[in-house]
């Protein structure tokens, strides 16, 4: 290769990477704007160590764990050959998996995807799970759910062979961390004061909704990335394609998203217009490099519908997610993935079946996975804060600080 | 042209576009930081719709309205042909309008700049304009007369033939903004409580200067690609110098405006140091790529002065612009325009002459467009909210949503 | 050069300039986010004025003075001749100190690293600091103290023929901002109430921790550009490694601070693990080129930790710092430039000394230089606001402006 063109493949590549990167400052801004002020120093907490020990534990495990799949082929899978220290290729610029880019590039892209599965958990657990459980679940579930069910595809394993099509994880990213937000949700109950005995539902109103909105802003941004990013090079056409369907499917979300919740509600609900952006952009992660202009428009259309039905779905269900994360995650995860089989370069039965096989499969396993973490957390330590704590605000109660001290606020 | 240095083009100019797309939330950011709280979700939620819209729309109608400029040359716009879809050139690579990089960049990079001139007057209308009104508005003019001003210029039509320039669009995106915000603010009226009966004029403080702020910050950023986008390449002489100028104009505007506000108002004023700079900016926006450093330290000055007296004037005009979009974009613009002719590699009488051409035939256009839509809204729906709902706020009445729920707050 | 190389290069250069500038927004939210909200108009000011004055300063004066050391070598330095308009080179594209991207890009990625240097006192001397008294060290230390000892390394100067090494700024820009904060808060004093006459030490917590969280997540992306930026080129191989060992050494830093605060003093503390991240990043950045993964991970947690014990030793100084800025520039200033003498591949006792020479003779430089313009100031102007000023926060008496005038506040 072109030295000249490995040396621009691999600056976009650290742009898609920063931008990723940025994505946990978004996560983190739409969290704590759509929950109560007394959690938001935990929240704030958890995105930064999730985002930390991300990194660290995929130095130390995932990476190698993650690629070439030795977890699938081999007995020994070659990381504990290289512990510590990252197996650098001889050459200084290239591994074996990746020719486009260099080494160091691939690590840190795939570090930052890695750290934002047990992000999207944070969400959907905020405001009553004991910290110490979870930092001790997002260490299993980042240092090896995520690798192993990403090796099935992107490190070469069983999906990949199959035909199972990902472009930059609808599934392998964001559902993962949609099924352990719904495992996680449905463990540790409602949050005190959401679902009444009388059978309706109360409103807990997030506090900083222009923080919230911020973070949307800036995960769109990060999609830039996240999707730029995963066509692995430079490739002038289908990186701006993929910028384009991306863009096209957010926008065509929140639009989806407003207009059904108007006629359905007949007000003008921001919160449903920044869950349908998202909604379109984890619609469109799947495919964004298969689509047209049309298709990227209906992708994120019915996504943002669904988001709609869904987060309307999760609270008849009696599953307290107070981000909206299942909705967005796990169900427009689910949808982006089966729409390469329905629109697109791929379209077809036959690629919808591999596509369905890929989410089941996927889906059991981390289910699985996360029902067995979480329950032995449960039975051991607990996942859930008492009841005083979860009434007074984990802040003062787990970190002894208050989030904004200079102002008067109503407490609830 | 060299494959690699194709593709390094396209890379910059998809960074430039996510610059100029994060400069949406900078928009948002310093508008609700400039106004009240009770109005901040009704603010994000216009903001968000106009992007959302925006690209939807320039996909639909906008590019191909405005490139090849098929208004101007033809009867039937090419865009009907190539409805829903994008033209997509045979190649998949360029079109004949772009050769440096791909019609998906251009598409992408071009439609972030469509939806910034519906964002300006967003600004302005803020805290009483009916949302409604404002979204059929912003349909228009972001589909509309966008494209079309834009065509005569950057689409090879008559004012690009005729020798007008403008670099990055203080006319053609500033201007174009500037001028239906100062139609909708006269259409509109003040708010209620900014010009008192004894002549006096309230204040009416904005409630977040700290997101005020960091909207400014963001802008800024967001111009490097604004700016550095729009030469069209990765050129290394010319993307670095516009940079430099840009910069530069930014910080004399900022510089100059709390100067003069000092020697004034015995004050250091942050909000005219925070619109000092985006005066400067853009100022040097017509000829960001023709200027020296001292040229560029001149033209910000100046418009950092242009904003302290511009607010002031606007003011006495009785015409109420919250966040100063008027003294910003419109003023700014039409100096930044002129400023081609008075500085830089052009400047000249002839060339000045030809810049105020372009001012006036582009301002008669917009006001003229403006005025209709906005006098058609005005007499059949209405364009202004009730004197209870501005009272009380956006929020509660279009919305049913609080912005900051947990806090304690004044109402005014 | 091949010339596409050298437009790779420069896209790169410019992307990290970027970077390097939102890393103004970063300390903004840092600083205001750590301090009480009525000086939060204040604290914004200043750093909107460090930024705008730091780059017109450097295109007047610092960029010639620093390169290509001229005031080592040279008796009349070369920017007299090339004031107000750099020093264009005759073909426009490079100088003769830097070949492998464009002057302009070379300027401005410098100018927004002087801008640096005095941002990091702004954060120490905040809530008491008299702001004009502050905006005239801010133009003599940005004007003059930063460019005169960054010559003595990267303009080529004496340290540099030394051997000394400082890849991308611990001592040329952190420490050098560390030693000014540690003056300037030794000669102001304490703000009141925070040693209190029993010996204890009062707490003065941050009005805005969500905010202050996002400045340290804006400031590590901006490191992507700062030890990025710092290869002075797009090379691959170093640009990724750089961009590795410094993701690793913030989060090792953020996990270490976070652990030793958790053992001494039994919570989770946020802002221990804020600034255990900003420890990490300052700490490698001397030697960010230079270090593997195992070596990076290391300097990062020794980092963390002597934020931990640094805080608490400028505290038992009775040295009041509010946002930490000592410990985090000045002390893993001087680890990170230690810890190249003692990792990676220059360690070696003869290395560690030159590192120990090249501290020395910039603290001297910089203690003198701060103390002689403050002590001067101190005995003329003043140096601090009124007691009453500081009581009723220096926004009302400064600016006239509320930083938050919508919400019900606490005065302390």
């Amino acid at each position: 290769m072109d030295n000249t063109l490995f040396t621009v493949n691999n600056v976009w590549m650290m742009i898609c990477t920063a931008l990723v990167f940025l994505m946990h400052l978004g996560f983190s801004l739409l969290e704590i704007g759509l929950t109560r002020q007394k959690n938001t120093i935990n929240i704030l907490f958890k995105n930064v160590f999730i985002l930390s020990i991300g990194i660290v534990l995929y130095a130390l495990v995932g990476f190698n764990l993650m690629y070439p799949g030795t977890f699938i082929n081999g007995i020994l899978p070659d990381y504990f050959i290289n512990l510590f220290g990252l197996a650098m290729p001889e050459n200084g610029l290239t591994s074996d998996y990746n020719v486009g880019y260099t080494y160091w590039t691939d690590f840190l892209f795939q570090g930052m995807f890695a750290a934002t599965a047990a992000t999207i958990v944070s969400g959907a657990v905020a405001e009553r799970v004991k910290l110490g459980s979870f930092m001790i679940f997002t260490i299993f579930y980042v240092g090896l759910v995520y690798p192993i069910t990403g090796s099935w595809k992107w490190g070469g394993g069983w999906l990949d062979d199959l035909g199972f099509y990902d472009f930059a994880g609808s599934t392998l990213v964001h559902s993962v961390g949609g099924w352990a937000a719904l495992i996680a949700v449905w463990l540790l109950g409602a949050r005190i004061g959401k679902f009444k005995k009388d059978g309706t539902i109360g409103a807990i109103p997030g506090h900083n909704i222009p923080l919230a909105t911020a973070g949307v802003f800036i995960l769109w941004l990060g999609w830039f990335g996240f999707n730029g990013g995963s066509v692995l090079s430079a490739d002038p056409g289908k990186t701006s394609l993929v910028l384009v369907t991306t863009c096209l499917a957010a926008a065509s979300g929140g639009l989806a998203a407003f207009l059904v919740s108007l006629l359905r509600h007949k007000q003008f609900d921001l919160s449903m217009f920044l869950n349908g952006l998202l909604g379109g952009l984890v619609g469109i992660t799947a495919g964004a490099d298969l689509m047209s202009v049309s298709d990227a428009i209906i992708i994120g259309s019915i996504a943002g519908t669904l988001i709609v039905l869904g987060v309307g779905f999760i609270d008849r269900l009696k599953l307290d997610d107070p981000v909206g994360a299942i909705a967005v995650h796990l169900i427009c995860g689910i949808w982006g993935t089966l729409a390469v089989g329905i629109f697109g370069e791929l379209a077809g039965w036959a690629q919808l079946g591999k596509q369905s096989i890929g989410i089941v499969a996927i889906g059991v396993f981390c289910v699985t996975f996360a029902f067995i973490i979480l329950i032995i957390l449960k039975k051991t330590v607990g996942i859930r804060v008492s009841e005083e704590e979860e009434q007074e605000g984990l802040d003062i109660h787990e970190h002894g600080m208050d989030a904004y001290p200079d102002f008067r606020l109503n407490q609830h």
